[in-house]
């Protein structure tokens, strides 16, 4: 194929576009563990670094060397974990034209990289070893409930051609994400690699779904066109749900159930999820009490009872409704494996998770609990995936 | 759910980083059929347009108005057709802040947008649609050719699970793209879903392989980590290949007839590819003549005889290969039903395709011929895609 290189040399400069990129390295991870960011551009009066590794207020001033690039190495050697970072050039919100890595948390894509680190830390975790992967599908599945054929994402783990029976993890995402979330900005996928090639999770097919009924899937993928997403409905006008993610999830399981090898019955299934998924969690799980054995609430958006924007503490409105504590009393009666509870210290919902702590805690209802430090971020989802991950089907 | 949406009233203000984008719409698809672009850079000195719809060199000036929002709208409407774009701001490329769609090629990512069109233009056949979806899938499968796991992209069609007996079309990438290239620039799952929907075409399987053979995988998909790719070379030493190509090519439709419901049999295959997949598929037919019977050379890199950056004409050089001209004789001794070479007019691999061209005419082997304006570009081949398709399989 000699000459297919010649006439790639050729493509060279008929395709120049595709060569204008950065000449710099950028991120660079050194050899001491510090890593460092780099941009090349002359003409700018400012340049700084923003990323979720820094220090409050979260940015610094990169410097300018004499042919226009500017740098920045961190201090200190940065942990093992997936960070994430833009430059900001003369104000303006910059990606890094010399790093393809991004992901997209609602209409805003950053630049990421990863510290790998040892075996089994979070870099390590979130990284493609070479393990055997698991195979990602994007699946269309009819949604009677919400009357809509609707897209999902499904992880099916390595060997899953030869093997049978095996249990099924739902995995929901949180206000402002679709099916797309968890495998991208969650690496799922890797996480269960991971964690099934080192025995430390059972092999498993893992469901996303789109948690927003209103959607067939996420933005650009159906036929409502190539619209902006917005987290508070801003923006364009979506169609209203024919019914919520709750009462249409049995939809899900139908699919999954009839369409891959699953072992059925409620000790090969769990559901768990961040924010509003975590909330579409707590939901189903007490809908449905026959349906799960491992419940996981991930920072979750915890709504019960009453309605209305009212100053009645949670957990009183828990105590008082009536609903609530028969769908409650029937699931824990029906002793699932395990419910789980995580959150971080400072995350905006830890009062009302804690309310539902208090209030399993008073019916005697058992639970895990698991405490990080940080907000409600998806470096702690990750966190709350690979644990829980561990502890379903055993 | 009322508490929820109040905890998300919270979320908005903990999650600021997402609502900080750009208040401006863009682009806006005007109803008179322009469009319009927008940036928010009130410090900005120059804000320029680039995008492949403009008239050369390619790119205008925006204009700015009093509260720092630059703006340009296209003097005529713009026909149906996928677009890229970008801004470049005080002479630096930048991405448009309020567009989440970008196709990556190589290592540079750009906007794109498309306009939609009437029933069967090329708007209309890239835009996803109200029709039936197939999936698609990333596939790990093993080549013990190139003694690798590697991925693939797999689309099938709607209604593939009930269905049986499909149709394989192996639709192969160009130099510096991946497993992701078809999908994403190419549009391959949106025309299929179309075309198929419309009976265009076939219901069909299409397997889109990685046709590097020393990478497992797209950039940051495989054990490699998260390096920035070139189409050149520079930058990572990537490893050797363990074999071809072609010669591992075997490898991929082994797998496929194993775990897929496929009708098997030289009419029930088809192979394309642009650039060096158009190289591969000249290749790889002729090299298993009783595989394809349907051939596709999308502006292909055609590599023939001799070996050496030589000046001996292509045509003269195809002629005196005695183990070229053995396999083609055997291979068009077989009949192929279609062998069928695109291109466009000011592609820079234009006459090497006439070469082959003449060759054949020479040896009197039927073949179609199309040929576009334009050079050696992903309009092109999304074009070419959506005519052999039709053509195939009938």
């Amino acid at each position: 194929m000699t000459l297919a290189l010649v006439a790639m040399g050729g493509m060279a400069m008929a395709q120049q576009a595709l060569f204008t990129r950065a000449a710099v390295k950028s991120p660079e991870i050194n050899a001491d563990g510090t890593v460092t960011f780099r941009l090349s551009a002359p003409k700018a009066v400012t340049v700084r670094l923003s990323g979720d590794f820094l220090e409050a207020p979260g940015n610094v001033e990169m410097k300018e060397d004499s042919v226009g690039i500017w740098s920045y190495t961190t201090p200190n050697k940065l942990e093992p974990e997936l960070y994430s970072y833009n430059f900001i050039v003369n104000g303006m919100r910059y990606l890094d034209p010399s790093n393809i890595y991004m992901n997209r948390d609602v209409a805003t894509w950053t630049n990421i990289f990863i510290i790998p680190g040892e075996k089994g830390s979070k870099g390590d975790l979130y990284s493609v070893n070479a393990v055997p992967h698991g195979n990602l599908s994007k699946v269309w599945y009819d949604s009677p409930t919400l009357k809509l054929t609707r897209r999902m994402t499904v992880y099916t783990p390595a060997g899953y051609e030869k093997g049978k029976n095996y249990p099924v993890l739902y995995l929901l995402h949180g206000a402002g994400g679709d099916e797309n979330a968890w495998s991208e900005l969650g690496r799922a996928s890797q996480i269960l690699d991971n964690l099934i090639a080192t025995g430390k999770a059972k092999p498993m097919i893992v469901v996303m779904t789109n948690g927003n009924p209103n959607t067939a899937a996420a933005p650009g993928e159906w036929d409502f066109g190539m619209y902006q997403p917005s987290m508070g409905g801003g923006g364009v006008q979506l169609p209203q749900a024919a019914a919520s993610m709750d009462a249409s999830f049995m939809d899900v399981v139908n699919y999954i159930e009839k369409n891959y090898k699953v072992a059925k019955g409620k000790a090969n299934r769990a559901i768990c999820g961040l924010s509003m998924g975590g909330g579409h969690s707590f939901q189903i799980s007490k809908r449905y009490p026959d349906t799960f054995d491992y419940v996981g609430l991930f920072s979750a958006a915890i709504g019960v009872g009453g309605g209305g924007n009212n100053n009645t503490p949670l957990l009183e409105r828990m105590n008082n409704d009536a609903e609530f504590n028969q769908q409650m009393a029937t699931m824990f009666g029906k002793k699932p494996k395990l419910y789980w509870i995580a959150i971080g210290k400072t995350d905006f919902l830890y009062e009302s998770n804690k309310a539902l702590r208090q209030y399993l805690d008073g019916k005697g209802y058992p639970y895990e609990y698991r405490e990080t430090d940080g907000g409600h971020i998806w470096r702690n989802w990750r966190i709350y995936l690979s644990e829980f991950a561990q502890k379903i089907f055993k």
